[in-house]
Formats: structure tokens, C-alpha cells, sequence
């Protein structure tokens, strides 16, 4: 499997690459067994609630198409315009778990359903499964709402993945023959349609496949769905015009929603949808670093400013608004209604990953991280079968995770993102290797001709120190990158048990440039104390509030653990807290406790109001991980606590 | 106009009553020019809005009937079916003014309007506009939703004011009719329906016939109305399955929204809908003291206290949410997102004023003047030609007084309480004389044999200084009865100078019984420092914060008057705060200045969150009274400010 390409060989350029998700072997408390119950829970359950809700039946052309909102199955309801995106996503995820493990019995549910695909596609290859059954004089008439190329892009990374992870090549043959009928259709050739996807997914999808068949052509086309966003005369426009619609009626009123207001390349600020405007970096970003375009890069970059300047929450989460499921102004940020859909802090990831590897600056690293263990992670219960869509900062008790959405976009996503976590953790060129995350983990690679392996002795996220055991099939010279995190304010490293002489960190990264041997151990220490964080003033509602982080963990109270209600709850300014490991907890994690003071009920009686300040009294207080919220009892929730 | 009855003589039994508003004169600084602008404004603008919303049109059965919702006009687009409830509230609020000063061509209108109800009136005596124009095979067979005897509630209000006003009986003895109808209709007795309408009104209304016709026959349909509210089996029930629907498709779902879940004499707690709790409170209030009916008293006084207890916004502001425009559970105050509907607060100064008619004591005079100065007079703005509402506590810049409403209920709802606010002011029976609200006035009392004039010279609600200024046609022996407000810990009182011998105060009031003369002088002193006032601690919204009262005002800050975004700012708890009047500003208002702290900007650059503290650096603030918000610049706005 080590023969999965991350990026083609021409695409390198001599940077880091990251390394292969299946190089990588968990064998922490923390991922691992989330690794484990995505592959023995959610794929199994998510075949399970795609198949009742009407899903892989609906393929079946010797059927009758189904109907519009299947009534049946418990899991029914959910939208079947976009039902390729879903059952693309489940494939992706899955085949990542078959790349460690092969399964005969999954292997045959995909089989079927790649099957189902084949005998779907049309002659001229277009292969959207709900346009082909229920609305085939529709197909390609609604770009800006109907996400058919949307869906093409996500059965693309499926097919590819389930090619990389098994050989078979049903699927991706089928979506090979799709994509030439798209290269053909769209494009600024005469007769082509000067078209782009309202929801941007493909692009990135395309380059993936690019980077299986090695045909030039795949990423012309992502770089052409890519340079043609938010030209004028707008297309969406024009095809409203062509429908007889008026453009003015669009539901979401402007295009920024869609990320198409303006091309690319002149856009400063992340707008709209967060997922679209998420994988949509993720495919510039893919762009940029594949042809080395600057102008590209640099847009990257505006909008990543934009973003974790001034409109991403502290878990990573992003996306404040329900409305358009996305943004809206500068440091919006509430905590109760945040949106911060999984998905979008799912692209963070993506997008983060990518810039890391145009550029490997430990900034990247540290927003990447932050999602990952937050936003990200909260997506998804300890058990493997619930999932949250919302990722609110504060929940008064009435939010819990679905065991199905209407828009079961989120589960997929989380699942694809765990089962190949491996590739987030390290990266390596011919002389260079980077370890972007802790974990204790065996990490193979080839570095130059050796083959190298980093074995991770921690047990981060609840503690700093790390040992990196080196061994090599033969002693050589190579740079190893360890990433001092962003969150770190006091760091020591040592290898064979020797301080460094005069050691260097390039943005974010500790550089040790020696001959390495098998038996060679670096040993770093993180500081790790729990810190106190604040929001910038200009975010109105962490107003004197204050947020507990250790290490990359972003705490929060829950009801389950703390006797008053969490609204009552203020920290003093020098409250003693402390960090304990609680291996019974939740699956085994790291807890911060201390005392803080609670407004006393006492005297108020019957009265409403009154003019005496009621007495705060001390109060024992405990914070979990914020990932971990909500799987005991029901409860209300907070993370930005008010400060005393 | 002193023969405007406010309680039929077999009424009063000895207690005092309400005097008649126009028995009184406002020579004050916050009330007169309200009066005015209500007047010279308010009563003209809506006549012009409700003619150009086709409501009068409407009602003229020489024409087709108009369309469901009148496209016509700069006001249209407003619910036809309780266009009736409109136009009675406006004859209403116009007949206060016209009480105190006749106008000819105002009359004409509402003679107009008059007439076509009386042409419109069907031979049976019914006579709502909507049924008879549009759906005359539907009338009666929607109590629960149409609103049909509510309508009849807010005529029989116009018509009753009309008549009070100008000694014309057309509307009023259509009203006569209809209410004849209604009574053989509706009722225990065989071939009747057993029903009562969904928004509460009607019960108050025949109160107020009853007054002026003295029928009994009036005061029992009311209270039918009352008795028979949520008795099994259910009328709304029975009425769903007679027109074929089922009652489960109640769009509110329980019958707590229109508080007829459960008798009204078992009910103990406020439910549903805000403001029909309100008038159905006033209407059992009225019953109860009527009838002297104990067990209807206690029920409403488990309601008072359960509202004012748990319920009550600081401005007297009620029904938090939206979704029912009502109540939901017990502290839930949120401040931003405040419903607290003006019609909600004027409707709870009707009822406190019936419960303080009951029981003179001083607590229910508190919650009327708290919700009169606050919560009711902001839905009004200072040129009499704006309207809120909804009336949150805080607003991020985007709240704003409408010119109309697509309910525009709350409009002549505030216009009508301001127009006959003198009748809130004093009460009296035969043998005392209460002053329940201080303002400049002039206030003709009959006391017993007597008439005795009390004169108020006052800065009050802006200073607490009261000089009450008695004449009387002769020397006589009654009880004064002063108000000392539930806001004031600390007062004196003098009568002709001198200080009084062992003063008592019974439930609120300062009691003051002798021998009075022309040339007496009663001056109250009230403390009014600036007070920082704090909620119970199970308002989750309030925690930590303190709101600034002075007197009966509340204070907010606006972003008008304040130079940082007013969530950077917090009160130190030893702030010295300063109260001035500032004649130039908003009409002349007392305004609360000092020093705050509030979070710098300095030194975050392009962070989004560090473990520093942002460092407080010292703030000038000025506060506004609640009621006078939005009437400058739009801007942002809050009551509650945290404490530092």
C-alpha cells in the first residue's frame, strides 16, 4: 500500500509530502480507538442507515425511481438530490478502512453498489444517479443549487480510494468515462458551457484523480472549474435566465454564498457556505502548489488571515450562522447558536493539510491540530454511532448528537477524516521528515533511498513529552522537523539524552540535522500547564469571558459534572486549577478541576430583583475536553466561562 | 365627562375606585407631551394607516369584499380578519382624546366608520366585518384561532369610549346587539354553544358595557366567558371535529397557549400567549371584584405572584418568546432576543391596575409603574409616530420602532393607555382620597359630599420631591393615601411643614387621616439614588450583570452616547455613578453617567485569542431611560451591563 500517492512525483518539487495514511499505526488513546470504532461502528452503521433510507435500492435502473422524500425506513427523509455525495463519502471512508484491513463481506456492498453505478451511467457517460432516474431533461440546467458536479467529486474520491485501498477499478473506470463526458461539457472551448459547481467539491476530488491515473488532463479541469469561479458574465446568471428563472430569485441572494461573487484570485475574505468556501481552498490550495501558482497561493493565504484572524472559534469550528450555514461579519462568534458545522471544520483540515505541504509553517499545523482535536473530533460520539452537525460553544441541554440527519453530510465526513488521520501526522521528502502531530504511533518512511522509521512515545494530548525513536535500515544524514506547537510557550529537546547545541525553530519547527542510527532518540518536552485563553475584544460575546485550553485540548464544563448551574459558575482571575488524567473518564482523559465561585441563591425567596449583589460562594468545578461533551447524561454545556 | 362611570355604585362596596381620567390634568414633563404627541399624532397616523390598509373601505357592504390580503396602499398587508379589533381600538384611543377636547371632524370619521357597521350588522345582530364580507358560512365555527369575539371585545371597548366621550349611541347600541346575540349564542343553556373565544378580551369588554348600560346581563356573559374557559370536554376540541379537523392540528399544540389547558380557577401558573393572559387576568380581576369572588381573586393573586416571581422582565416586559408570543419556563429572560410584546406590558398595567382596585396595595402599584415607565412607554416613539413591538433588553443595532406592523395591535394599544393614563393616577372612595402614580397634575376628586382638588407639583419620575397641594369646598376629615414606591428605601413626609407624628405605611401607602383644608400641603420626600439592581441567579442571562434604576426608571446604555461597542464594557462594582437631567436630550430626561472599564484593542494585531488578558483601561459611560431608546441614531443598545 505504500505505493498510494499523495502527491505525483512531478508535483514535489523537492517539498515534503505527507506520508501515507497506511505507514501510520496508531497506538495511543486517543485516535486508535476512534480509528477502531469508525471501522467496527460508523462504516458499518452508516451502510446500514444509507441502504434504509433508499439509497443504494434507488440506483437500480430495473426499478422505478424512487420517490422524491423516501417515507420509508427509519432512517428516511433525507435529501436524495445529493444521495451520490453521500454514498461517495461512505465508500471513501470505508476504503480507508479496508487499505489496513481487507473485508470480503464490505468489499462485496461496495462491489454491488459500484455495479449499480456502472449499469446507471448513460451512454455519453454522465452518471448523477437522481438526474438520471427522476430528472433526466434537467441534467446540467442548475449548477448554482443542484450540486451534480458536487456529487461527481465525491463519488470521484470514493472511487479512488476504494481503487487505492483494493485495486478494483469498476468504479473508477465508470467515473474516468463521467469525468471525460464533464471535461467535454464544460470549458471555454466552443459549445462547451462556461460552467462551475455552486458547491465546490470536485475540484479537489479532480486532483486526487489526477493523481491515480496521472492524466494531465484531470487537473486542467480542476484548474478550469477553479479559474472560471465568479467570471462575468456570471453563469449562474445566465443559466437562471436560461431556465426562465430570474437570477434576482436566488434563495440565498448573493453569490458570495457560493463563493463565486468574484474569481478567486481577487477574494480576501472567507464567505458564505463554510464548507463550500473549505473545500474550495482546499482545491486552490491543491492548484497552487501543483503548478506552483503564486497568485493562487497568495489568496490562500488572504483568506486563511481572514479566517483564523478574525472568524474562527477556538475549537476550530467555523461557520457561526444557521442562515447560510456560514459566514457572516468579522468576529461573530456566538457561542449558544454556532453553527461550526463538523464538515466545515472537517475542510479546515483538508485546507489547513494542504497549506502545510505548499509550505511547511507550524501556523498550519496549529489550526489544523485545533480542529482536529475539537471542532472536529466533537463530531463524532465515543461509541462510533452518534454524530454531531452543529458544534455549538454553549448548549443550555438541547443539543445532542443525531443518529441520522436530514443532510447526513457530517458522519462521512468525520469517519473518512479519522480512518486516514495517518496522513495528517507526518511528512517526508528525500532528505527531510516532519512530524506535524503527536501521538504514539509507528510511522514508516522512505526517505531519499533508506527506509525510515519514527516510532512516537507519548502520551500526548494529555502530557508534553515526547520520545521519537529512530531507526533506519542504514545510519544517513537527514533533517528531522519536529513541530513545536503554537500553544507552547516553554519547550527543551534532547536527543540521545544531549541538550541541543543552539537549536533552531524555522516557523514552527525544531530542525535537527544530523546523522541519524537506528537506536537514535529525540526526547521533547512541552510545556504543558493549563492556560487561561481570551477572545480578542472586538468578539462581543466572550466578553469578559475566559476559556480553558492544555495543550491542544480546549476544555469545557458540563452539567454531568459540576453541581450548579453552569450559568452561575464565574472563575476568579487566580483561580488554582489542575490537570489530572482520568483514566476512567469518558474513555480516558484529561480533566482540569479547581474552584471557582457561583452566585448563592440565598434570600432571594420569592423576589425577582433586588438591589444586593447575591454573594458568590466557592464552588468546586471539573472541565472535559470539549470533544468529548455529551456522551453521558444530557446536559447543558460551556466553554467561554465569565471571569470574576 | 365626571359621569364616566369606572364601577357601577353596587360595585364598590366601600373601596376606593379609579377617578376618572378626565378628572385629570397632566402638567408634567414626561406624560403631558406624550399625551400631546398621542393627540396631535399618534390618533391621525393610525386612521390614515388603517384607511390605507383598505380596513375601512372594507367595511362598506355596497362593495365587493376586499381580497384577502389588500395589496393596496403603504399599509397593506395586515390580517383582514381582525381588522374589527383594529378599528376598536383606534375608536377607542381616539375617544380619550376626544373626551378631553371635542373634535368635530375627528368625530365625523368615526361616525362614518359607525355607520357601516351598522349597515353591515346582519338582522340577527351579528356583526363581525370579516365573516359577514367574506366567510358568512364560517362564523362561530373557529373560536379557538379566528378571534371573532375578540373583535367583538375591542368594539364594545371603541363604542363604550364613544359614547363616554360625545354622548353618541349608533356603535354603541350595534354593539348592544351584537352583544344580545352573542349571549343567546353562547352559554350553558339548551341549543347553546358551550364556547369562548381564543384570545381573550370579550370578558373585559362586557365589564366596561356592563358599566355604562348597568345591564346585569353584561356582567354574567362575562363571567360565563371566564367560568367556562378549559372545561372538559374541551369546546376547541369538540369545535376542531365539528369542522372536520383534528384538534391535534392545533398549530400551538397546547391549549396553555390560549390558557384554557384547565379551568382558570385551578390555575396557578402564567401560560402561553402574553398578552391574551394579560386581558383575560383583567377580565377575571374585573369578575372577582364584581362578584366579590375569592376563589377568582386567589387564582389571579397565584398568577401575580408566579408572574412577578419568575416572569417579569426588570422593564415589566413579558413573554420572552417568539414562537408563542408568550411565556415558556420559569427565569427564562433572554435580553436580545426579548419578545416582551408592548401590548403584553400594557395589558399587564390593565390588570394590575384592576388587582390594586381589589386590594390597594402598593405591590401591584410598583408593577404597573414599572412596566407604565419602561417596558410600555418605549413602544412608543418620542414623536408619537413609531412603534415597537417586541421590546428586548439588548439590541446589537438591528431593533427598531416600526411605522406599522403586519399586526399592528400594539399601536392604538399604547395609544389608548396614554390617552386615559389619568385614570391610573389617584383613586378614591368616600372616605379617602390614594395617590397611586406621582407626576405635575391637577386631579378633581368627588370624596364623599366633597370636592376636593389634589395638586401634585413634582419633577418626579426624574426627582422624588412631591408637594401634594389639597383644596377642597370645605374642610372635612378623610384618609390621604401617598404611594411610598417599593423602588425607595428611604423617605419622609411632612404635612404643612411639620414632620408626621408616628407615620404608618400599610402596604405601600402612607397613610395620612385628618381634618383637611384648602392650603394644605403634603411633601413626600423619596430618596432616589442611582441603584444598581440585580437579577435572582437563576436567570441565566442575567448572571453577572447589573442594570442601573433610578427612581422607577430603568436605564440602558445606547451606542449614541458611548464610545466604545457597549460589550466591551463593564461596571466596576465601586463605580461612582452620577444621575443628571439633561433638558436638551430626548424631550428632557434624567441621564446616569460615571466610569466603566472596557477592554482594549492594544496589542492584538491580527490575533483572534491569547492567553493574555486584555487589560481594562477606564471608560466614560451615560445611560438613558429604557423608554427613550431608538429615538436617534440606530445604534446598539443594553440593559443588563456586566459587572467587573
Amino acid at each position: 500500500m505504500d505505493a498510494i500517492p499523495q502527491a505525483r512525483p512531478e508535483e514535489s518539487g523537492g517539498r515534503s509530502l505527507p506520508v501515507v495514511f497506511t505507514s501510520v499505526e496508531f497506538r495511543d488513546r486517543f485516535w486508535r480507538p476512534r480509528q477502531e470504532s469508525v471501522r467496527a461502528r460508523t462504516v458499518p452503521i452508516l451502510l446500514e442507515r444509507s441502504e434504509s433510507a433508499g439509497m443504494i435500492e434507488a440506483l437500480d435502473v430495473d426499478t422505478p425511481p424512487p420517490p422524491l422524500r423516501i417515507p420509508i425506513g427509519r432512517w428516511g427523509g433525507t435529501t436524495q438530490m445529493f444521495w451520490d455525495s453521500d454514498l461517495g463519502k461512505w465508500i471513501e471512508a470505508a476504503s480507508y478502512t479496508l487499505a489496513v484491513k481487507r473485508d470480503p463481506a464490505l468489499e462485496a456492498r461496495i462491489d454491488d453498489i459500484a455495479e449499480r453505478y456502472r449499469k446507471a451511467q448513460r451512454p455519453d457517460g454522465y452518471m448523477n444517479a437522481y438526474f438520471i432516474r427522476r430528472a433526466p431533461e434537467k441534467r446540467w440546467t442548475n449548477l448554482r443549487d443542484w450540486h451534480e458536479l458536487y456529487c461527481a467529486g465525491h463519488l470521484i474520491e470514493g472511487a479512488v480510494a476504494y481503487f487505492q485501498a483494493t485495486g478494483k477499478r469498476v468504479l473508477l473506470d465508470a467515473l474516468i468515462r463521467y469525468v471525460d463526458h464533464i471535461a467535454a461539457t464544460f470549458g471555454t472551448g466552443p459549445g462547451q458551457k462556461r460552467g462551475y459547481c455552486g458547491h465546490e467539491e470536485i475540484e479537489l476530488a479532480l486532483v486526487k484523480l489526477y493523481r491515480v491515473t496521472g492524466e494531465r488532463k484531470h487537473l486542467e479541469l480542476a484548474r478550469y472549474f477553479i479559474d472560471e469561479r465568479g467570471r462575468q458574465p456570471h453563469y449562474f446568471d445566465f443559466e437562471a435566465r436560461a431556465r426562465g428563472d430570474d437570477p434576482a430569485n436566488f434563495a440565498f441572494r448573493t453569490y458570495e454564498y457560493n463563493q463565486s461573487y468574484k474569481p478567486v484570485r481577487e477574494q480576501d475574505r472567507v464567505v458564505g457556505h463554510a464548507v463550500r468556501a473549505m473545500y474550495l481552498l482546499s482545491g486552490m490550495a491543491d492548484i497552487a502548489g501543483a503548478y506552483g501558482d503564486e497568485g493562487l497561493r497568495l489568496a490562500c493565504e488572504r483568506m486563511w488571515n481572514d479566517l483564523t484572524g478574525k472568524n474562527l472559534y477556538l475549537t476550530g469550528g467555523l461557520g457561526p450562522s444557521k442562515a447560510n450555514e456560514g459566514f457572516t461579519f468579522d468576529y461573530d462568534l456566538p457561542n449558544d447558536t454556532a453553527y461550526a458545522e463538523t464538515c466545515a471544520s472537517v475542510g479546515l483540515i483538508f485546507w489547513a493539510h494542504r497549506m502545510l505541504h505548499i509550505d511547511c509553517d507550524g501556523r498550519y499545523a496549529d489550526v489544523m491540530e485545533r480542529a482536529l482535536y475539537n471542532g472536529a473530533a466533537s463530531g463524532l460520539s465515543l461509541a462510533g454511532d452518534r454524530f454531531f452537525y452543529e458544534n455549538p460553544l454553549e448548549s443550555h441541554g438541547d443539543h445532542h448528537r443525531w443518529e441520522w440527519h436530514v443532510c447526513p453530510c457530517c458522519p462521512p465526513n468525520i469517519a473518512r477524516l479519522v480512518a486516514s488521520l495517518g496522513r495528517y501526522l507526518c511528512s517526508s521528502s528525500d532528505t527531510e521528515a516532519a512530524i506535524h502531530l503527536y501521538a504514539s504511533s509507528v510511522t514508516r518512511l522512505a526517505l531519499g533511498g533508506r527506509k525510515v522509521t519514527l516510532r512516537q512515545e507519548t502520551e500526548y494530548p494529555w502530557e508534553g513529552t515526547v520520545a521519537v525513536h529512530v531507526e533506519a535500515d542504514a545510519p544517513g544524514r537527514f533533517v528531522l522537523k519536529l513541530r513545536v506547537p503554537g500553544w507552547c510557550r516553554a519547550w527543551s529537546a534532547t536527543v540521545n539524552g544531549a541538550a541541543l547545541d543552539r537549536p533552531t525553530v524555522e516557523r514552527g519547527y525544531l530542525r535537527i540535522e544530523r546523522e541519524w542510527k537506528s537506536g537514535d532518540v529525540v526526547r521533547l518536552q512541552l510545556a504543558m500547564p493549563v492556560e487561561r485563553v481570551y477572545a480578542n475584544p472586538r468578539v462581543a460575546e466572550d466578553a469578559g469571558r475566559v476559556a480553558l485550553m492544555r495543550g491542544p485540548i480546549v476544555y469545557c464544563l458540563e452539567a454531568a459534572d459540576n453541581s450548579v448551574p453552569l450559568h452561575r459558575i464565574a472563575l476568579p482571575r487566580t483561580a488554582k486549577l489542575e490537570a489530572r488524567y482520568d483514566a476512567g473518564l469518558l474513555g480516558g482523559v484529561g480533566t482540569v478541576v479547581g474552584e471557582a465561585m457561583a452566585a448563592s441563591e440565598e434570600g432571594w425567596d420569592a423576589s425577582l430583583y433586588r438591589t444586593d449583589r447575591p454573594p458568590p460562594v466557592p464552588v468546586r468545578v471539573a472541565a472535559v475536553p470539549y470533544c468529548v461533551w455529551d456522551n453521558r447524561t444530557p446536559g447543558a454545556m460551556a466553554v467561554w466561562l465569565r471571569e470574576a
